[in-house]
C-alpha cells in the first residue's frame, strides 16, 4: 500500500515519523530512510529515530540540499546517492523485516530527475499489499499520485515565513 | 507560536507527533493532550508517547467520537470534559515547563461547539512567542486560521476508503 505525502505545506516528513511512532506502538517494524538529507544536516528527530534500533532503522542517505547556495557537489553525485537510497530501500523490502518503509524527500528526487519514475515504478511493484510505504517530498509527480493509494497534499495556508516569524530549532529541524 | 493542521486527509495527528519527537529531540518538553479521543480508544502511538515520561506529557483528555453511532454519552458530558481538557492544557502552559503543547482534535471539538472560540482565543493570548502550539483537526473556524502563524491544510487526494484499501491498525490508529 503505498501513500504519498506532498504539497508545500508544513508536515510532511514529520507526519511520516508520526505513522513510524504509531507502527512501532502496534509492534511493527519501521525502515525510514531519507534521501536528499544527510548526516551534515541533523535535526530533532535524528536522535529520537535512531534510539528505537531493534525495531526502526534510520538512515541519512542523501548528500545535502541540490542546487542550493552552498551545494557545491556535481550533479552525478546527488544521483549516485539517490541510486543508491533506492537501492537500500529496495533491499529492506525484499528481507520482509519491516511492516512500514518511509522513503523521505524521494519525491522531490523523483521531481529532480535523480531518480527516474521507472525505477520507482519497478521498486513499488515489489510491495505486497501487508507492507506500508510513504514517499514525502513536494512536488510529487502525477504519474505517481495515481498509483497512491492513499494521498495527502500539505497545503500552505500559512507560513512563519510570509507572517514574519523566525524559522526555530525543533520546530523546522 | 500557533500551527493549525486541517484538512480532511490522512496525517494531522501523525504530523503533530512527529513534531513532538522532533521537539524532544532538540531537548524540549512536550505537553501532548487529546480531545475527543478517549482512553477507550487505544491507538499505536500511546504506548511510545507514554514512555517519554520525563520529557513529554501525554493525556487522553476526551470521552470519545461524539454524536456517532456508539456514542451514548449526553452531548453534556462531551462539553464538561472538552473544557477540562482546555483547562488542563492551559495549566501546562501556564507552568512554563513545556515548548511545545499540541491540542489534538481541538479542531473538531470546536466545530461540534463543545467549546466556544472565545475560551480558545483566551487561552491563545496567554501563549508567549517562544511557546509552540499545535491544534489539529479537521474543520478548523476560519476566525482560527487567521490567528494561526503556520496553518496546513491536509488536502486528500486519495483515501484508502475510497479506493477500496481496508483500514489497518497501525496506518489509522
Amino acid at each position: 500500500v503505498l501513500l504519498v505525502f506532498t504539497g508545500n505545506g508544513k508536515g510532511k516528513t514529520t507526519s511520516a515519523i508520526g505513522q513510524a511512532i504509531r507502527v512501532l506502538g502496534q509492534g511493527g517494524k519501521i525502515f525510514f530512510i531519507q534521501f536528499i538529507k544527510s548526516s551534515n544536516f541533523p535535526a530533532g528527530e535524528d536522535k529520537i529515530l535512531s534510539s528505537f534500533s531493534d525495531n526502526l532503522t534510520f538512515i541519512k542517505g542523501g548528500r545535502g540540499f541540490v542546487g542550493i547556495l552552498n551545494d557545491f557537489l556535481p550533479r552525478s553525485i546527488h544521483k549516485k546517492s539517490a541510486l543508491e537510497t533506492l537501492s537500500l530501500a529496495e533491499k529492506a523490502l525484499l528481507s520482509k523485516k519491516y511492516s512500514l518503509l518511509v522513503l523521505d524527500e524521494i519525491n522531490i528526487a523523483l521531481n529532480l530527475k535523480l531518480l527516474s519514475l521507472s525505477k520507482v515504478f519497478n521498486f513499488l511493484k515489489k510491495v505486497p499489499l501487508e507492507t506500508d510505504v510513504i514517499f514525502t517530498g513536494r512536488n510529487a509527480p502525477n504519474e505517481l499520485i495515481s498509483l497512491a493509494d492513499i494521498a495527502t497534499e500539505f497545503k500552505e495556508l500559512k507560513h512563519p515565513y510570509n507572517s514574519g516569524v523566525p524559522s526555530k530549532k525543533g520546530r523546522e529541524y
